[in-house]
């Protein structure tokens, strides 16, 4: 019996939205990411890959490995060049706790794939508002706001009730008890009492950083 | 078949905690509601009615409903005398959104049946920063303060981060999809980034005054 | 004692996020959305009410009744003049099934209330897939394409696999067993394979517009 | 104390039914694999093995491996001969994404044991709709479709909106947040908007195969 | 503002699939309801509705409900002419409990609609296993047996390991406590240790014939 | 600090109920279950050890190991003496799948410890039905018959409708996808058509047997 | 097209288990209510109705409601004679708060319809613990306990560590917010700390009875 | 691409509330970790680490491990010098299980931490009523009782009803089936028929213990 033909990306999907399409390399084989890495670059794409922890890029061929910019903290690896990012420093992605700060590289990393550059703000939880207000003022020359968050995820709530931009949420998964897994987190927000927050699922930079491509679209074109 | 004997007030509860049994009435029948305020009349003991809403109260007979000093936003009713409030204002009952007002007034209206004044702030929800630290001063003269938050419940976490009094979190039931029924507003409430918020069941005003009471107990002992 | 203040339309707020504050009326009483009406009728104010369901609406007074635009498919009401809408024709807001109707036209009216026009497409679920494909090239040229589905949920996905533009999806509660109350649709657009689509609250067609107002936002300025 | 009897095959339900029972591995300690596996061969009998992951089938006996035939992607093995496939090409099994072939793999294998053959069609996912109106025609040749899809779970709706042939749908596993798990990709499902699509339980390739083979008895009969 | 158009038969996926649009009633107003059918009238289409219950069904103008063949049991209609049943007889329908006979019956009619008899058999729960026995002869001359059972809904498992046939099981909602809503019946069934059962959504008789139509089409072509 | 003092056997608890206390092993460490053990014969006390998996078995120290009679298949241990059983044949432990045989053992030797025999049923599922009517005139013979059943857990109704014996369910956490963890089968159990079936926790082969044990008590008084 | 044939009461299971079947009142219409009822009278069969509420028992005919024996408080009714009750007082029935009573009386009049008498006890609940130790020397003396409760449902679990009597739970539906319907009052009796303690569905006093008959006739035999 | 900023203890929160930031250990990398304490013995600052499992404690370097005071079975670390703890008295922990004892002492070491010292009982579930009757002379002497307890969670219900302080109750994770991961203890916690008992996320000790010293903060001022 012959196994079923590799992956192989879309170029028809990139074409039509604008997107490329990310390896998720958590469900799939050491043989399996090796392959389509060295397919990328074989055919010198480029290729981001989201969700290869530690273990697994350890497990990589060194010959892989040496060609992958691997960031430890987000589980990102990218493969080959990508666009230097704009200037226009219009995105902003903003962290509540210091261990939001994977999904919110996951973000960041997915957005330089693209070519859009970033400004970063962490640890800015709402149980310290004064850590929120003295941001308040750069966060509002943003056209658009990520805001990751995990536990109680006040964070985009707060944030939405204070500036026009558009607010990305992220729930994570970070916590224990009701909050284990991040369905508390995804629920707050959905539930958030400001109007106009709109979230991607739980622990989901990646799909953040699009949503926030496909508007950057829209408003530079 | 006989059918088993009615509720009576259990005295013995009552002295050992200090906390009066409320008469629960969604659960209960028209004529076990009425059995029960005629026999607390006939005894001159105070009594107190909760989940009384406004069909069952106008359900009752006329005799009954003129004993009973009812009020329809909390679904409150109370039987007799009770004692003076107290002057000390110590304690701060919050409401984030309109709709929670009810909630609210059922810790209010039990900690009044309990001889225990409180201040009242309502409409201060997170959307809108400048309406908590408008009274954050305020709050943070109070031994305890009850706050009652549905959707994305954000607000206890926000006081609790501000000032070090006791904080009694109430979620409510409020909303519609994930905040139906108030478990999402709990879960938030649960995984609260600020430290030492408590909560009690949803939209469980009466306990949330049981435990201020509780606490009070011992402030003021 | 006294009852709190009633709600009172909060300008900061508006001014803030260049949102205005709906009136949520699911959770209120007749005579409170009566006085909040006539406050805005008082005061020159406009004054959107969501989830007004016509029970509710013809239980109001003749004198309230007749200075609201009412629109029983989508229980959503208009007190005062609002900006005529722009001619853009940036959004679209497309609808799956003839019982997502409703969410879209809550929608379709916020957007209006903000003065932002919009073009609609219905009955276009993916069980029949030439009706998408039909209107993909129309879809393409929109900013913004507001996609509202239950059950499967499967019409944001496949829309956002063949257009770059912003996708907010607002899955619905339409349907029974598993779909019952619209879980499973919410939960069907978060683990969407396409890119960055975001979503709403379930039936939530409010908060989506409210999205799409920050986004054009953005855009056109 | 004795143990209780192993495991032995039940040939009346296979004489009632026309199913070989399965060995399910995953609950099973190693001993009870090794003897099931040589009470087959010692018995000149056929045996289906699910569930059984490399790290099981590494664990087993030298002797007992080179009498299994096992394939990795599906974690299935096979001991002893099975019928050769028919050539009537009435079923084709069709996966969305890269992650869900060793589902579809398993449904393959429980086919081919059981002398039915089958065509394949993997990386089909609605996110590119080209994909699936490129084989449409293909697919409507068959008597059986079976789909097997995680996350959006969209493609068995869309697929079963196209053809008049059975659609077998196999939700999976694949997945994080909300689609974790695959209960999601169960609902969606459940929750089709095309018409008599039916499914299995989660990952379940081989009843999905089960299902196919009851209806190719009456097909073919 | 204009409402979008009528919901509109769909004949191209009717064509496509073999398998009619039905009309689900019970999220649709009663006007809907009564132009939905008195277009069909006007066209001489037949109509098939489902979910229209007695209380709807009865708010129809006498004009409507005149065209209606009604079936209380099942809250199903049918307007217009349908084909003579063949007399195959190859479909039975068998219910668990007395409970269960409206879904069982909302399938018979489907099936009719489409064309199709079969025979019924009713109350032969698990509980007593010798009302099963009884018909075990009967039921395995049939190519399909769809199986609805609700509560702890055992009957298809049972069903299926003593014949050969395809076996279509439909959850009911029937029951309270854990049982409310149908979920766990649901639930019962993914989990049966007979292979090849499959499944559709809780009380979705109308699923289950539409598969059975799916499948028979194969077998008679 | 000091840490508190240890786990002792409760005495007087042994007294009231007729039942000794169990040590569960699962949540306790290395350490604590050495000296539990050591303690029980340093008092020449017997003591039951249920949850001892087989990886914290042989964790144990060697001195500690050789105390213990241990059973890999059921996780359980006994140390010191206990009763002969009885030879009343009052009570069946009967199992659905191979993969039950764990929990039911666990029954088995909880029975033992206590001075009970019992009869052993394996592999009886409904699946074939021929396997449960084979045994059903010995189990007629029997005061209480304990059901082991995971997956579809549809032994205990089916057993429940043929005899007048006392059932004592236990659902198992054997399974995949839906089945996982046993909710399911728990449900199954409780959802079930023949009236008197009670149950127990998930895997609580332990509490089955203790509650035949209060049976016995009473039967044999 | 005819209708399937009534409910007909089924003998060979009541002559196989000795337990009658009821009719579950609260999912059949009135029709058939009332046609059991007059077929029971007719062949001068007792027959026990469960779930049968006052407004469904008013809206029955007079010729109908006056051949049942109706109690309001448990929602059964009884028609036609059935033993008297024998004397042993073996079996006790304890409630927890006043709202259990209706579950509990459920118990105790499926109890009396089989010929078994008990003793009740109200109110007892663990939160005035005096309540129960002041009755825990009446309880010693029972061969069955059935313990109903809702809410914390901790009962079982006190009067199971405090008497070796077999032990019965009935979980109730009693509540509001993370209590309502019943769900975590089935859990805590499922976590018991006390050994041996059965549970049946939530409010299912009819199941808990026709467990303490199966029971009680092996006790007696 | 520079990784965010480290995490910096924050001293306005510390100030505004009375209460120190705990370091949360279990999402941490080692590194984080290692760099937090070195920050914190270079600054002269203590600081809590809660969550720190033994596995994670024996990777730290040993410079480390040297300043840190660990205790294995509540998985804090205390870095640096606390106050010495008053001698008041006046704060209960009180835990049901021995497998409690972990987070009871995580409880206990937060209180020492801030200067509060506590009484502490173990091993006193209400599976054995004289267990606490024992010590409720003791208990009703508190300002505060903290409750720890898992499984069925009847303790803090039990004590509530017996003395009048305040108390938190902390659901544990102790279990297995449907109390696998505390959310049934959470619930009954939560369901409390003793008024006035609040409660914190599961396993939650040291918010148990800041919750306590907001309360003794007012109690003593």
């Amino acid at each position: 019996m012959n196994l079923p033909s590799d992956f192989l990306p879309d170029d028809e999907r990139s074409n039509r939205t604008g997107l490329d399409e990310a390896v998720f390399c958590e469900s799939k084989r050491i043989e399996q990411i090796e392959r389509i890495i060295l397919y990328a670059v074989s055919k010198r794409r480029s290729q981001l890959l989201t969700r290869l922890n530690p273990k697994t890029y350890s497990s990589l061929s060194d010959e892989v490995r040496k060609v992958v910019d691997y960031e430890e903290v987000s589980h990102t690896g990218i493969v080959g060049d990508y666009p230097e990012s704009d200037k226009s420093d219009q995105i902003a992605v903003v962290a509540a706790g210091s261990s939001d700060v994977g999904v919110a590289r996951e973000a960041v990393r997915t957005l330089a794939y693209h070519g859009r550059s970033c400004s970063e703000f962490y640890d800015v939880g709402v149980a310290g508002l004064w850590r929120i207000t003295n941001i308040e003022d750069q966060l509002r020359q943003m056209s658009i706001v990520v805001v990751v968050a995990g536990m109680d995820a006040a964070l985009p709530t707060v944030v939405a009730g204070l500036i026009p931009s558009s607010i990305i949420a992220v729930p994570t998964s970070v916590g224990y008890g009701v909050s284990e897994g991040g369905r508390s987190a995804l629920e707050t927000i959905l539930s958030s009492c400001s109007p106009g927050v709109v979230t991607v699922n739980i622990d989901n930079g990646f799909g953040a950083a699009c949503a926030a491509i496909r508007i950057m679209n829209q408003v530079n074109s």
